[in-house]
């Protein structure tokens, strides 16, 4: 009854409550430094609409995107290594936190070294989330790769953890969720926006 | 055979049919004075499209929509926290009966707070419908809280009630038809809008 | 082989081919005079994105725009009853064939009864396809009443038929291709845009 | 662990990763010269929203246009027939390697015949995809005829192959990754963008 609940407000989570899930990946994910996404059947859906100009008009997921500001508030470095262009994606994923965007890249494997560069991480700290044969190079050179449900057949073989979702269906939330989890980090802020 | 049909025009549904639908919901809702819905991934769906500025383009569903109108002509006080904006919103949502509409809240128990004091309702009079960790505060402040089916995981742990359907897909439907039916008014106004 | 295909262009059906097709329906379609449709939940889906002014941008089916250009050239009545409006809707439908486009009404059995005498029919000479509440009359006063699989549950009680796919997913197009069919008119002519 | 994994940048997959899938298609694709495509409920979705002028909203697949690209490079000869029409169809398809667009055609055998004459090959060198009653004869022309999952249930009935997917949702990607499997020149070059 409404009389037995707990009414106090914006606290963190029980942390019972958030250890109770179970984690279905092959390995501790707490030790990475960075997640680096595809966008186009990764962050945004592998089918989606276009305008006049044949150019996509690309998805977002909110649940991801929570993911995102959790993920860089408690300092994991994000990045956005994608054959695509749109104004949408910096305007979408910067505020959010990801600091890292590149676009129109299709040698994906030497940009992410040259994030790594930049960012002063090595290869094997990070975590490379994608969806197709243009991926895989960058996947191979990641210390984890991450395939949406829906990657291609080749992308599925070699991915270290194959999603429980679709491309655009949630994603960076599977994967910065169990970070955040592995490293005792979520749940504790709920007064950032979800959308 | 056409000849055997009813023929009457627009009145309310025979009583039996209405009844013959059976509850999926734990508690009795008749009693509950209002309802307050989160937008993303609550009455828009998870995954959206985004427009040239990274804005959500966010969805609605017909059956919510009617739904709406018929509570709020019922007496029923709806409101909406959402930690997102956009003009849609109020243009959508004000039409079709929702008195209380609040943007860009993060801290949503203090804000439902501020929403019962101003309906002059207690927080054990609302329902609260919310998918991510940052309606968790609010879930547990209302007296009874839903969940879409494909909320965070926190968030299904902590729901009163998990829903049929996914975010966008029929929330607000499913809770208010519920209501309305528990209180013996679902199906007697047949002349309202349902887009 | 390619050497033993059939090389006749743009020629109609096999009639074999056609009739090896089972119908679902619980009823001969072939005497039926005219088919009306709601939009919302019904040609349109239940779902739908919004823009800045909370519009509906409503979806369409290529399948059912195909089936309504046969059927109209077929000389079978076709109708929109919606409590909805936009441009869209006269200027998506008009040039595939509808004839009779009535919005904003909320009231659905009483203008089904005007079209029925502005096009000097019966109702009982009439399919309805509806989804929520305020069809329900018009359902009741029409010959034969269809529903998508997704309508309201007191819809689905209802409709003399309930179809295979969801709203907005091709209801038009199971209608008419039944009523087509058995009128021994399916698959005839071929040159008709299909989009 | 990430010491194991293979650093190499950019080169092409492990010719055995390749081999490992199975085709599920009837027939080697790899003698064909040419894959030619309807757009709507084939490349695009069957189910699409409108603009305020009445007009599809059309949406592609970006696994789809990795493969055209891939398919283009490789010497495969891509076209489209569709009885629709809109800029975003020669903005998008051309730059990914389309040579042939034939817009407002509802005539598609005659079409396809044209084709072939201007291209200097033989229908029996083609595959075409299609998905409704219009497509038939062009179907029946080509040598090998393609269909979504949901395709009409009279063009299911006549199609060579009927594919895993539904219109829209990698038509194009399932025939061409099969054709250049075949050929021994899939998963070889990895720089082209893929959105």
């Amino acid at each position: 009854s409404p009389s037995e609940r707990n009414l106090s407000t914006d606290g963190p989570l029980h942390p019972r409550e958030s250890r109770e899930i179970m984690s279905k990946f092959s390995q501790d994910l707490s030790g990475f430094k960075a997640v680096v996404f595809d966008i186009d059947g990764v962050l945004s859906g592998r089918t989606v609409a276009m305008n006049d100009r044949g150019e996509l008009i690309r998805t977002t997921n909110v649940h991801d995107g929570y993911a995102m500001r959790l993920a860089s508030r408690a300092g994991i470095i994000l990045g956005i290594i994608t054959g695509g262009h749109g104004d949408e994606i910096r305007n979408r994923f910067e505020p959010i936190g990801v600091k890292y965007i590149y676009e129109r890249c299709h040698r994906k494997a030497e940009k992410l070294m040259e994030l790594c560069l930049t960012a002063q991480i090595e290869p094997s700290e990070v975590i490379y989330c994608g969806d197709d044969l243009i991926d895989i190079p960058a996947m191979r050179l990641a210390g984890y790769s991450v395939a949406p449900s829906d990657a291609a057949e080749d992308v599925l073989m070699v991915a270290d953890h194959v999603c429980a979702v679709a491309g655009g269906q949630g994603v960076a939330r599977e994967v910065l969720e169990e970070m955040l989890r592995a490293r005792g980090e979520w749940g504790i802020v709920t007064d950032l926006p979800t959308f």
